[in-house]
């Protein structure tokens, strides 16, 4: 059957696990890392997620990296569309996963989130400080951006759902796991996060634990 | 007119470029950089490239990065085809693209290439060493995965030309310029990039100079 290697706190393996649930696809989800062979096997790249489809047209197809993903859940399953009907519908909705994919997190998630969760934990040695105004000034930054778009759109590409959303919710759920996204600076993104956080694509994320880290009190929370 | 924002070395313009010109479009092209109001305006992003095109259905759209613009070009238009038909091929196509976007960039053009391109001349303080060990490491990995591709096939996502050879080529050209790339120890790989370099898309690439930097000499040879 279908399965995706993932690793659950990865935002980019968020992002595909959305994109699969919005289209009502079921796929086996292996918790997997750098090393695995079963990784290696189907992702020369050792990068995570690879999604490994069995689609109507027979055979087994591994699919890697997130975008390349994206692309393909799109062309293969069309129904519903994540991503709009026009070429600048496309463009716009792409611009922002790219947005999320490359800026966003080394921006913001390579200062702490990448740290914490490649250590199974904080990810640091004793007594090594965190860079936690940085990363508040740069999530500032781009929560600024965020609300710009929110305040002029229904959803960050435009007035539907695309695979910009799914982006943006997935790094922004793991920000908030640990507590980061300073949500009561930011009313229009929060207001439309938690239209987000309350879709069912949402549910099987929000109740994803880190050991020995619990998530911030309103992480999983529809009314934060 | 269309126009393309880009950078003469940067590979994910180059790549476009590449795109573009195997696709028989015609671009003005702007050399562009940070700070650069034109540029901010149409990608907030601030990065190259951007293509900003007039589609035969009207209006004016800009596209970035180069990964949306490889998916626009290949949907607005679609002859000659630089992604292949089956959703197999594409996933191939678009994960060696990705290879080079991502991970060829971080591991081998982070080391020098990209210093050398940004500080327009070496970019590196007056007695800071190159690391052109590591350097010559990671191309020689990577160079070496690239031979079992071409061991098995024409060209590396198949039996023909994609977007996987343009972006290939695209980072190659910008190392060999520099004179970094070790060809006679993959002969394989050269023959593969002696095709490539011989399409006339290439010609305007190999025509590019840094000012106070010359290139090595055989970057512009065919017979290299």
């Amino acid at each position: 059957m279908r399965s995706l290697l993932h690793a659950s706190f990865d935002p980019a393996c968020r992002f595909v696990r959305l994109m699969l649930a919005e289209k009502g696809l079921v796929a086996r989800q292996v918790e997997t890392g750098p090393g695995d062979e079963t990784l290696a096997a189907h992702n020369p790249a050792q990068t995570v997620p690879v999604l490994i489809d069995e689609p109507p047209t027979g055979g087994e197809i591994a699919i890697a990296p997130a975008a390349a993903i994206a692309e393909y859940l799109e062309e293969a399953y069309r129904d519903p569309p994540l991503m709009p009907a026009t070429s600048a519908g496309r463009a716009e909705a792409r611009r922002l996963f790219h947005w999320f994919d490359g800026k966003f997190d080394a921006e913001v998630n390579a200062l702490i989130v990448r740290k914490r969760i490649a250590g199974g934990g904080t990810g640091r040695r004793w007594g090594e400080p965190e860079p936690i105004r940085e990363t508040a000034d740069a999530l500032a930054w781009h929560l600024d951006y965020l609300s710009y778009l929110v305040e002029r759109r229904a959803f960050l590409a435009g007035d539907r759902l695309t695979i910009a959303d799914l982006a943006g919710a997935a790094h922004l759920s793991v920000n908030d796991y640990f507590g980061l996204v300073p949500w009561a600076d930011f009313p229009d993104v929060r207001q439309w996060y938690a239209r987000l956080k309350s879709r069912p694509s949402m549910r099987p994320l929000l109740a994803d634990r880190i050991d020995g880290t619990a998530p911030a009190p309103a992480y999983a929370d529809l009314d934060f």
